[in-house]
């Protein structure tokens, strides 16, 4: 089975990673636009090939990791390239104009929408890990519109590699995907920024930074070039969230501002609920 | 040597198992407000016994972990107990408060201001663990108004459980304390509660949630008898850095609002920095 993973990354380099170790008779080939991306990944033996569209025509499965809004303009390209037996998945952050953009291709039926929800803070393919994938949610939108054949064999790579599927329409990925994921990056990278901005002035304070920072801070360290085109993509939903949050930081500040520290512990006694609900999420660290 | 820890729970729970693990001669005793806490310490051997304010005599290191609302009660009463060479130290999360009560206290050379900062988001005695303070800073205030000899003492026992120590008066302490812990607590409890919120409404956004989602709102979980005490101890401190925050997030917000996507990266690509800051931090992770 030829194996494409078309930007090599952490989420393509860990995705062809597991494929190599689980999937005996896969030959993978890389496709990346910097040269510097493909010569490491063949060094780290993520891949065994390097390759170019041309090649795509004797693809079995494709799976494209590349910044959302490169994945606008290259899917089509790719299902041009690809023969009628191939499926090609994505694995955009996003997923509304994903889908709208393909939703007249001739070879729509070649595609399946997915979100794989995996990931660290770090982006480059020497960060790429095996086991990424496994018990982690795969998000797949319209599948209804993809050949029964090619979802079949995505399917079993999934499975393979442990992943739960979940089936969500476009619309809905989006929305929800605004509050449990792009909503954090945007939290983590305006502490980070409110933090940095003091520092310039106060040399010791990292001194007190204790692992508790770090942790809502880990975020801030993802990269910028992937996440400007998540939020460009999904800015309704994600000024929802961005207003909501906000609301809720300045009525904590008005229990602070009146001195109601009973309502403050009740504020957060609600929220600690969440406890019970983060057992369910698997974690993957670095 | 007789240590008293008088609150046990993660915190003074960690200080004496490491105490007991490296002071061979060391008898530790537990003084806790409810009595299903001490049962539970003997029982996981946190502690050797069981102790009332009336032993404190006979201590010769007392460590004080209780919320800070219950410091500025109890620590003059613990004063008041103690002999001429038993030092006292606090592990409270502010400072100012608590050295501003016991400035004019009779046994003000008996008591060592501290703030070891270790931790996690639980709270029981039963998350307490073996090495919790290797390599963690110490922020010590107002040594100058310690016995020399009692510092001595006490500097020994932290230099036995690796700690980092730091000198700092109150103010900055609370001041840069307020950035780098509390502002992350609020930040955390906040998105913890804008999602659950649409949780509500929505019960399959939790099988969305990634580790990203998990470790941003991992702070969530503390403790709201600890936090909201220290919320109020800490308020000008913590408002200066929530409106700081807000304001960032506003000034997101508008970035958004008029497409200027270019400015969004700048603004993640600004703050990658804390990458290498976070780089000095030692963490402990459950």
């Amino acid at each position: 089975m030829n194996v494409f993973v078309i930007g090599i990354g952490l989420i393509g380099g860990s995705f062809v990673k597991d494929v190599k170790a689980k999937l005996s008779d896969a030959k993978v080939f890389g496709i990346d636009a910097k040269p510097k991306h493909l010569e490491e990944a063949l060094s780290l033996k993520i891949i065994d090939h390097g390759a170019t569209y041309d090649d795509l025509s004797k693809a079995d499965f494709v799976f494209v990791s590349i910044p959302v809004n490169e994945m606008v303009k290259e899917l089509p390209r790719i299902l041009d390239a690809v023969n009628d037996d191939c499926v090609v998945c994505d694995a955009g952050f996003t997923k509304e104009l994903i889908c709208k953009t393909l939703a007249n291709h001739a070879k729509r039926r070649n595609f399946l929408a997915c979100h794989p929800i995996a990931g660290t803070e770090f982006s480059d393919s020497s960060a790429a890990i095996n086991g990424l994938y496994e018990g982690k949610t795969n998000i797949i939108c319209e599948v209804e519109n993809t050949a029964f054949k090619l979802q079949e064999k995505a399917l079993e790579i999934f499975q393979l590699l442990g992943m739960r599927i979940r089936y969500m329409n476009p619309n809905a990925h989006d929305k929800h995907i605004a509050y449990v994921s792009h909503l954090s990056h945007i939290s983590s990278f305006m502490l980070g920024k409110t933090v940095i901005e003091k520092e310039k002035n106060e040399r010791d304070i990292f001194d007190m930074a204790g692992s508790g920072f770090e942790s809502t801070v880990r975020l801030a360290k993802s990269s910028p070039a992937m996440w400007a085109p998540i939020f460009e993509q999904n800015k309704e939903n994600v000024l929802e969230t961005l207003n909501e949050y906000i609301q809720n930081l300045m009525d904590f500040r008005e229990l602070l501002l009146v001195d109601d520290f009973e309502g403050i512990y009740n504020e957060m006694n609600n929220t600690n609920k969440i406890k019970s609900i983060l057992k369910g999420i698997p974690i993957n660290k670095k």
